[in-house]
């Protein structure tokens, strides 16, 4: 557990700056940037926790956690001109922290005895719901729904856990290498342009 | 519980084929169907469960459910070019879906031993709040709030289970009719255009 | 708990007349309405439940609460012409409710032992989320990132909590006291225009 809880703290930063930035960008006010930072960093963890069943969620016990977001919020409120000019910030933080979450919400996943499918769902969740509770609180098109490969980074990142598994990969490099693939998936398919292929033909429109 | 497993079932399957029908009219990517698929299918049961404190929650456990998932959004897939001509189609089994779902939530609640008021809320809950979060997640009104009968369906649905059960009509047969009276009300009410009745007199907006 | 309890009756009837006024407002239909009043006065109360691990969550073995909120919409419903010309009704019932709720939730957190900051913040979610699910469902943007004193008043009325108790305020005045500068902070910067400061210079939104 000692090095998921590194992971998980290095994603706690990475989500919490990208969050705070993401808040600044829309002119929040003090405390809307502190809730957004905070449901950036805590929302996709809380909502694993309910679907698991861990109570009370893992932040209302973890005053680290929240010290550690406050912190950061500070800390990107002190330097948001200089971390605003630079455009690829926010997106590099956000990168970071959902391939560390995937690893910590697949980890969970193996501990409560689930199903592979299910664990790499955890992750999924655990990486990409804060950003969408973000969005859906910001009323923006969530983040898995924009034109590009983000939950799919997340998937490809989780199997490929599996597979070094299955493979006789220890844990202790199975993990970051799995965080690492997401984050290269991730970071390859924005300098590139890729997206996931588009599966329509013309077709009108019908509500 | 043999004869509600079917039931559940046949309401994944009716919710999973609505769900990839409405994310391939919203044009998302393939990972972005599977999501909407998924949560159209599992959000109402899903927070049902959480409500009632079930954990893990249902689909964690039950592969099954992951798999009809997922099957029903690849045949769809196969048949979208056809299914998407009939402009009824998503309808139907959006519709279907509700008058199954009303029936599996009731069931839970009794199980639960509640009230018979929260009973048929949780029908509500479980057959309309799949729908409710995909409209959020593709930011449109959801459902319930669009001007027809949909959870007042549910409602009337679940009503009659209860005068049913009064009646000392036997379980096997007030099941299915619930659903049935479920499924006719929402098909009578959109076949006659029939809406709740309008309460407002001209009023002004005011924020 | 007594008092609690009243306390908690008041912040349900409080919210159930403001969320069936902001329901009239949009023109819902009668279930709309009913949907909106509950989700206002029973919302945030339910994920401080989930938060918490509180199962099953409050309103399901209370049919008291489920009754109050029923009558509220129908009192509501026939003085509605009344209320709706009393532009702040809706604002003053608001007030009044995040004031008890944020007593009710901070009171939960102290019975389940956690730190004050969590206490304080799972008053603030008692009190500001079934707003916030609210403002969700019917896509508006969410009450707390409107741009004056809402949640910080909840926070400010918390903090002002653990000083009275520190202090050695007695149980039975530090509650109402409370709640009582929740609802002045919050008329007090309605009244005079206090919004948060602007933290932000000319700086051109990145998306």
């Amino acid at each position: 557990m000692r090095f998921i809880e590194v992971v998980d703290l290095l994603g706690t930063i990475a989500f919490a700056v990208s969050g705070a930035l993401a808040a600044f960008d829309k002119r929040l006010d003090p405390f809307g940037i502190i809730i957004i930072a905070f449901v950036t960093a805590a929302g996709g963890g809380t909502l694993r926790d309910i679907l698991l069943g861990v109570y009370p969620v893992s932040w209302m016990t973890n005053m680290n956690l929240v010290y550690t977001i406050l912190i950061c919020v500070v800390i990107t409120f002190i330097f948001r001109s200089f971390l605003l000019k630079l455009r690829t910030t926010l997106f590099l933080f956000d990168t970071i922290g959902i391939g560390f979450y995937t690893v910590v919400g697949l980890e969970m996943g193996l501990i409560a005895g689930l199903h592979p499918i299910i664990c790499v769902t955890l992750g999924c969740i655990t990486a990409c719901f804060g950003g969408v509770i973000r969005d859906i609180l910001v009323n923006e098109i969530p983040v898995i729904f924009r034109k590009n490969i983000y939950a799919t980074a997340c998937l490809l990142g989780g199997g490929a856990y599996f597979i070094m598994r299955k493979l006789g990969v220890p844990e202790g490099l199975n993990f970051p290498v799995a965080a690492a693939i997401v984050i290269t998936i991730r970071l390859l398919a924005v300098y590139f342009k890729i997206g996931l292929p588009n599966v329509y033909k013309k077709v009108d429109r019908e509500e």
